[in-house]
């Protein structure tokens, strides 16, 4: 009865942003435990996430492959391969085609190591063959580093094809796989990946708290003495797991019981390809109601993902991001705003526990208010056509 | 029912740690929401956090403090500190006389900063005097680190007198207070302390999730390009919240929900105060009915503070830890191994949502094991005499 009134005294707001997510009742329920750190039931959770996220990986401990989970957030868990994985004297191409692949560059420049941007306009995929004459023209470069879905547009870069050049010269790849990981098949050992990171609060769909590396254990080994940080070393992290199955520091041990459960849930979906189903499912119900509403997606539907969409703002002059956005808050709906450095846009996420039923709702909000507060948008000289 | 279900499979054990701790059902069952990272009611909870955690620290912005929020456990807000605010021929001394200080020395070790160590043994508070002749004899030093309750031991080290010789030559003055604040008083005007470090999962009693620095706006301000690391850099976490409300990155929302009612427990104990007296009487509790049992507690009274308590292993050469802690644990009590290099010791916490009833069901399990697994106690020959 308490319980249920406190957490029943308001429905949370549904969250269309690519994370924090909305996650199910039972992945939250599963934080009602405190559990010890040290105590070995806790040390068997972790390493059996850590072999599950090998699973969802479609990869194993045998073919050399090894997950590594530390906490913090996503951008903690990218920087510590940069921390622990570029030797002195490396040297990064950071492929860059918005905010995510230009983070990269933040770490570098912070951490004093070289690299180099090879840039794509923010809608547009990074181009392979400009990597190519990029790695051609400087031998110095020894690691690749690239955003698989740049979530400030929902732009999906061909992580195949840049990792068949990169091993084709030999460098290490390493992938941001922040916002795709668990929601679009990744075939890891196709694209050539040494270094893949995501965190616990995207497609697996469990809350925020850790990011994990799945990586090739051969090329995390051989980073042995290069970390810059004691907190972000991710050889050191890997070597404690062996060691006594512990996190080196404590660990989010709530974030982690949830995360095991979303973990069963995504079985339970059938997987990633499961999960891609229905997040397509997502995205093309929003698509298509948007489109009725005239709401422009920004990027040309050949290079966007099914994790989250940018739109353009609408025509209209009066539309001001702020007021829509407090106006959908208030009918409980949570979306994200833009991230581009040129075009005005807002963002609606398809990831978290979200139904083609739920982006059809989040449109209806989005009509009403947009009436309400006097936006003028396609859906009425729409609705006007087809009466 | 499904909900009691899962909820009400087991009774959780009982955290005789150092955190993790066992929280209050309140403080998990805040954790049944998902917001929105970027939501406006959100940020206004970070930032009566961040207002609360000074009220804790009982300094005020107004006099110049700040609080700063970060992702990871306390070790990454320990050496979020060393990565940006020592400047690059900055040079510390690190007080140790344990694990935590030791800790301190490897991150500096990792960032390539100059430092040098003055150790005490293990069993004894780190001497302000010789503190004052180091600085005396060696001019390069800027900055002087060390750790107010040294977990290893359950040692309080003389932060006042350390301060005093710090600020009296000068130098930036950084205190780990991970296992104190919030359950033993800290005059932070009075020890002259310029950055002190603390986590979500310790006094305060809320989830692992996050750190947290309060220090001089003035000191961190003038860290201005220091930083070696983008995750961990301070300053522009501090510029964060003060630009948007908003954390950088995906900020770990449950583990601060669970925090905010952390605080509303820790004001309805009557602060820092009321929690001291609870934590006292709790060891008092423990170290008594231990006493009985023949435990004999590592450190000297006068040095021993009330979070946690080393004990040597008993005389007895039956005696095995593993065995010890496992029959423990099956009677639903988690205690914590020992850390020290030269003796065996292994130690029981009193902090987390306990009371001086859980210390003496916790002493009552530990002779019930001594006697199942055949460990002669003196409790046994206490009896006899009692007799």
């Amino acid at each position: 009865m308490t319980q249920q009134s406190t957490v029943g005294a308001a429905r949370d707001k549904l969250l269309f942003t690519p994370g924090p997510l909305t996650t199910s009742a039972r992945v939250k329920e599963a934080m009602l435990h405190d559990v010890g750190s040290w105590h070995f039931e806790f040390n068997a959770l972790v390493a059996r996430i850590r072999e599950r996220l090998l699973e969802v990986a479609a990869v194993s401990r045998g073919a050399g492959w090894e997950a590594v989970l530390l906490q913090g957030s996503g951008t903690f868990g990218v920087e510590a391969v940069f921390q622990t994985c570029i030797p002195p004297h490396g040297k990064v191409v950071v492929l860059a085609n918005g905010a995510y692949g230009e983070r990269m560059a933040q770490m570098l420049q912070y951490a004093r190591i070289e690299h180099r941007m090879l840039r794509a306009p923010e809608d547009s995929e990074i181009d392979a063959d400009a990597l190519e004459a990029c790695l051609a023209a400087d031998a110095e470069v020894t690691h690749v580093a690239v955003v698989h879905c740049e979530t400030t547009t929902g732009l999906l870069n061909p992580i195949d094809a840049i990792g068949r050049v990169s091993k084709a010269r030999g460098k290490v790849y390493i992938v941001d796989a922040m916002s795709s990981f668990g929601g679009i098949p990744i075939d890891l050992e196709a694209c050539g990946a040494d270094f893949v990171v995501s965190s616990s609060n995207k497609c697996i769909e469990g809350v925020p708290g850790f990011s994990f590396v799945i990586c090739r254990r051969k090329a995390l080994v051989a980073c042995e003495g290069y970390a810059r940080s004691l907190s972000l070393d991710l050889l050191s992290q890997l070597m404690g797991f062996e060691k006594n199955g512990q996190f080196r520091y404590t660990p989010p041990t709530h974030a982690l019981l949830a995360f095991n459960q979303a973990l069963d849930e995504l079985v339970a979906e059938g997987g990633v390809v499961g999960r891609n189903e229905r997040y397509r499912c997502n995205h093309a119900a929003l698509i298509s109601a948007m489109g009725r509403l005239g709401f422009e997606p920004y990027l040309d539907p050949a290079i966007q993902s099914c994790i989250i969409t940018a739109f353009r703002y609408p025509a209209d002059p009066a539309f001001d991001f702020g007021r829509f956005y407090r106006a959908l808050a208030d009918r409980g709906s949570i979306i994200y705003p833009g991230k581009l450095s040129e075009v005005d846009t807002f963002r609606i996420g398809n990831i978290g526990r979200l139904f083609p039923e739920d982006m059809e709702q989040l449109v209806f909000a989005i009509e009403a208010v947009c009436r309400t507060i006097g936006i003028g948008i396609g859906a009425q000289s729409a609705r006007v056509g087809a009466s």
